[in-house]
């Protein structure tokens, strides 16, 4: 699946420091066929395209937030999610409700086994502490007061300073109400700024999920993989104060009443039929220079999957199969070895494609595009040469900062580092503070440092950093810490059965794994730090003037892209121009808008993937063992040829899961697939083994998305678990 | 790849003890679509059915041994091959020839890696010592010599000896000529015997073999799978003496001249085309009964799975990689991992397919049949229950016999067993000798003796033996033997360090892994081994009489399956000829035809195989490491879409390997795939995943040969290699 639980939701610190790595970069690629995630005021102007598609409602609707169907999607912060009912019923995937249904197993009670349904409004219960309905209100153009005092001479930290300092002015007035979140997006490196404010409904409890034999049936095994036949689908409900305003949980609140919402279509969708996707993309590449594609596919990738693969081993080493530190472990290792295997695709996908031979071909296009003429050469021109210039001081201690990008991974050491450094942010006004130790931010901190509690163990995070400290070691001096050289006693020649040593009494001695602890640190002073006896408050003291100074260095680096980056996309959107093909910004977690075909497709030379799977795989598939375990209740139905009304008729039984040409990535994990009339026919959920390299280069032939067919979860929610009250609240159209 | 080579070509004993397990035993599916592995003679029956699928020449011919096309195709014993010149021209798979290009392969002149090529006759080489081509010549129905003075009344033990010394008696009287190997095979059982005369052609040179990254394209990772892309042909050329009569290898040596060749096609199959293969399968069991389906499938090939692991495991532990022992043991790990797969296959197949239920059925319906008639009742009634109790019997010591089935993994107790009965049954004279103890057997009994030398190492075959005797030990007492017990101080108290010094001290006493001193043996008498100090010729010599008698008790048992199994075979006959349906008998090394279609299938919900594979399909799978590491000179070749005149127009390039419906087994690697003209358009050399259970059970839908088409043969032959020599002597057509 799409880990956008992973990738989006998690509050893990490597992702705070390697922004240069998360903020790499290409050119764009011809605009063919169904590549394109969409900004909705872009969709006006594809209008003919989605008409000759097949889309029945008016392309106008989906360019407006307050219409039909755009204002009956909404994001849950790391997936997508649609309303599909007028009392605030939200439709997910299970892996995207997953977490709150884990919250609420207990031993006794095991909600992940057997599933979950609320027959009624009161049986429906809390979800995970933080769990958000953020519904988009507004998309406001701020590119001119995020760039005010910013001119072409400012230095790149003054820049950096003067961007962050406008945006969260900006998202200070917005979230004034104090029921909004608001965020300002960057698009096209820079060049655009939007303010997005959303309604943050935070009331909002778990109504249906079916068993995760159902909901994850493959799990990892089949994740990326087709054909599937995962039932990927769940169900929140929004709840609001009796005033129609976001509230904490109550019981006296109300569903939330949507603007609009969903119809759920029991016919369905056929091979070669029209479908789009409304949701929340996390992050594309698809704009990078040469240089930025060959550092990351043929270093990046895989030394960073060498890490992983490090690291997944030695919390196996350190951790029984079963035992609590294991299961500590569990979401960890999961994310590790997602993102192994992702990057492992990666590396394959660009070993066998002429990927990077396109790039550079399209590179020279428009390097001769811009030089063809002496005003294009003049305005363009300069940018190509200082990002490229750029892109080399960034990658000049790639080395160093990998290892400093996956330090994070070592629990204690880390979460001393963000208490301090929490310490010294609140010594400054709040408008000031380093985004994430904002006041907005202190009860998302907090969550953060209790949940320690259930991922961590002292074993494993000893061992954890007795690894990363070895390959830390390995870094020459110049790019070495003298805080941490000093503190662990690395020097030129490493000793680690010393530099182990250190570790096990720092363990000892120090009292970060005792939660009620960590909690007393956040309201501790700097003083209080700098008097302490801990010894990993003590490195984190120690290391905090080295790390901070990295940082600033980072920041100088960011705000020189925040330059150039943009005047490069000016140039290639230009170009785009001069060929009448319209450009996409990359994914930023803003709402877009996808559209394409339900299309199968010939993954490799000999092999077909047929558009739909069949109930049937499903028999073919179960072993009776985890992951492939689905319900005896579920096997005899499907013998008993129990189809209901969710036949496909070409397929001549219920489809499971369809593919698509969808262009979607993180953060798409719940989008409604909706049909030409905007009806819900599927929930996007993955993409096919080969789609993982379309992050960075879209190709038709192999990015397919893959969906949970509606019928599928129709079937489930009628044969499996009686969900009569849903399926009577929803609409659901033939 | 379909293991032939291991499977038939074996001289490994523990195929000599399980007899009962390589008997095993099912009713008849019902003959339908392109099942049946046929006899010739049964080939005029089938012509409507062949002349519908598109056959074109006469039917009649495919029975008839002395006329085209059945005279072209030949045996290798283990793998098949034709001719293709009439200068006795031999092609099969590379796997077929492997042994002969490792054989004369060394570090200087790498044959294995650069492949091999005689541009003249004077170039040709010789093959792997022991390598034959035999021509089939006359095929005679011997039943009732076979049965001569066996009656109803005759013991199982005295039926058993009674065929065996007929059939001894045959062979010999087969073989005066001196240019002959005979066989006698059994058919349905035992209902039938036919004698197999065949030239055996003694002086066999290796011709040309492209190199293994083209023959063995995807290696063990791609074995049984699609999509393929396997280059597995390789060419020899049969030798005789200018009389024209086999003769040993000598300059003097000219080409044989085969009684007719096939002809090549360059235009090749397209989707849908009637083919036909004409060869050697090995072995089926598709007329088992129920009971022995379920002890297969549910005990024997879990268990078996297992020992092969624990063996493969023990090999790797004990041999660092790429030192010489793990060279030494590559063939051995190679077969037991290939058979791992196989039986994992088949416990997968079995578990997602109704195989049991069907065969349940028919068994039922046969019973039926038979209960309806009651002379047909007093007929063949008493055979099910006959052989139901003969099964049971069988079974109840399968524990025992599975042990003892792969004690012949430890080699030098193993050696010292065979030598020593070599002596004691030299006593005999030579027509009552047991198998492979005959004089005829000699020479392949001494090359068997120096083939230990490459294939032995001291510390692995102590850590194999070790394992072994903890899995004897875990034996009942009453399945244990006193002398193995004695000698290696097992009681039902097992005591492993004790075992192992044991081990050790043997070792450390025996010549055996000399193989001087392995060839001296062959020529010593019984006694010589009764007065010998060697610890393993001792133990030979002590546990000599108990293991006489267990092969007594299997040639009981044998001689009383032999008794019923044939009437149970009557019984099925009778009631599919009742359903007029013809009836193949299961494969046993001898030649058969099996006619069916080019076509792709559906391995999985979700997903097509398609017929075809691609010269493209190279570059999206190499990777440069083998088994991934087509050479430089082909990839650019297929970059440079450099086709020739193999392109089959539907694919738009040359097609590299097919799918068709043929039903094949292992021995049937190297069969030529024929046009409805005869012509060779394709070599059979694998099965795809879902074919493996076919050996029991074969299913139209999942069952599928794989070949390399000829049309890629071609390609690389004119392309990469520069063979017009060959190209020029084979007849090409359009």
């Amino acid at each position: 699946m799409f880990s956008s639980k992973y990738r989006l939701q998690t509050t893990r610190p490597s992702r705070q420091i390697p922004i240069l790595f998360s903020i790499l970069v290409l050119l764009a690629t011809n605009s063919v066929a169904d590549e394109g995630m969409w900004q909705p005021h872009q969709l006006p102007d594809l209008s003919d395209k989605l008409r000759q598609l097949g889309l029945e409602i008016d392309p106008e609707n989906l360019s407006r937030l307050d219409q039909f169907p755009m204002n009956a999607v909404v994001s849950l912060g790391g997936c997508s999610a649609s309303f599909v009912s007028p009392q605030g019923l939200v439709v997910t995937n299970h892996h995207c409700v997953y977490g709150s249904v884990q919250y609420n197993s207990t031993p006794e009670n095991n909600l992940l086994e057997d599933g979950f349904l609320a027959k009624q409004l009161s049986e429906e219960i809390p979800t995970a502490p933080g769990t958000r309905v953020y519904v988009t209100e507004e998309v406001t153009d701020v590119t001119s007061a995020v760039l005010a005092g910013v001119s072409a001479s400012t230095s790149g930290i003054d820049r950096y300073k003067s961007i962050e300092a406008n945006r969260k002015a900006l998202i200070a007035a917005c979230e004034s109400s104090g029921n909004h979140r608001c965020g300002v997006s960057s698009f096209h490196g820079g060049m655009e700024y939007f303010l997005i404010k959303r309604l943050e409904v935070r009331d909002v409890r778990l109504v249906y999920a079916p068993a995760t034999s159902i909901g994850k049936y493959g799990g990892d095994i089949d994740n990326w993989q087709w054909p599937r036949h995962t039932g990927d689908f769940g169900f929140y409900r929004a709840y609001v104060g009796r005033d129609g305003q976001p509230a904490e949980f109550s019981d006296d609140n109300v569903p939330y009443t949507p603007a609009s919402f969903l119809e759920v279509s029991a016919k369905g969708v056929e091979d070669g039929d029209f479908v789009m996707g409304v949701g929340y993309p996390g992050s594309t590449n698809r704009y990078r220079t040469t240089g930025e594609v060959e550092n990351e596919f043929e270093w990046y990738y895989p030394e960073a999957r060498g890490f992983r693969e490090d690291l997944i081993s030695i919390i196996n080493e350190n951790s029984a199969a079963g035992s609590a530190a294991r299961i500590a472990y569990e979401g960890t290792l999961a994310s590790l070895s997602n993102y192994a295997k992702n990057f492992q695709s990666m590396v394959e996908s660009y070993q066998h494609s002429d990927f990077i031979d396109r790039r550079k071909q399209a590179e020279a296009d428009l390097a001769d595009w811009i030089n063809a003429d002496s005003t294009r050469a003049q305005q363009y021109a300069p940018a190509l040469r200082q990002l490229e210039s750029l892109i080399e001081t960034d990658q000049a201690a790639r080395e160093r900062d990998l290892v400093r990008s996956y330090m994070g991974y070592a629990t204690l050491p880390n979460t001393a580092h963000r208490l301090y450094r929490l310490a010294v942010e609140k010594q400054k006004p709040d408008v000031e503070r380093e985004p994430g130790y904002q006041e907005r931010d202190l009860s998302r901190f907090r969550q953060s440092m209790q949940a320690i509690s259930r991922r961590y163990d002292e074993t494993v995070d000893k061992a954890t950093l007795s690894y990363l400290l070895s390959r830390y070691a390995e870094l020459p001096e110049q790019y070495r810490s003298q805080a941490t050289d000093s503190f662990f006693g690395i020097s030129n020649s490493f000793d680690q059965g010393q530099v182990d040593q250190i570790i096990e009494d720092s363990y000892a001695q120090s009292s970060l794994d005792d939660e009620a602890a960590r909690l007393a640190w956040i309201d501790s002073s700097v003083e209080d730090f700098q008097n302490s006896d801990d010894p990993l408050i003590r490195y984190a003291v120690a290391s905090h003037a080295e790390r901070t100074a990295l940082e600033l260095e980072d920041k100088e680096l960011i705000g020189q892209f925040q330059r150039w980056r943009p005047q490069y996309m000016e140039a290639i959107i230009a170009y785009n121009r001069s060929l009448n093909q319209p450009i996409y910004a990359d994914a930023n977690s803003s709402l877009r808008v996808t559209f394409g075909q339900v299309r199968g497709n010939q993954p490799k030379d000999g092999l077909i993937n047929q558009p739909f799977t069949a109930l049937e795989g499903i028999l073919g598939k179960d072993t009776g063992v985890d992951p492939f375990n689905a319900p005896a209740k579920q096997l005899d139905l499907i013998k008993a040829k129990q189809y209901g009304d969710y036949i496909l008729p070409s397929l001549g039984t219920v489809p499971v899961n369809f593919l698509s040409t969808l262009d979607i990535t993180g953060g798409n994990s719940g989008t409604a697939t909706m049909n030409s009339k905007a009806q819900l026919v599927g929930l996007l959920f993955d993409g096919v083994y080969e789609s993982i390299i379309g992050d960075w280069d879209f190709d038709d032939n192999k990015n397919r998305a893959i969906s949970v067919d509606a019928r599928y979860m129709l079937w489930v929610m009628e044969f499996m678990d009686g969900a009569t009250n849903l399926l009577q609240e929803m609409t659901i159209v033939d």
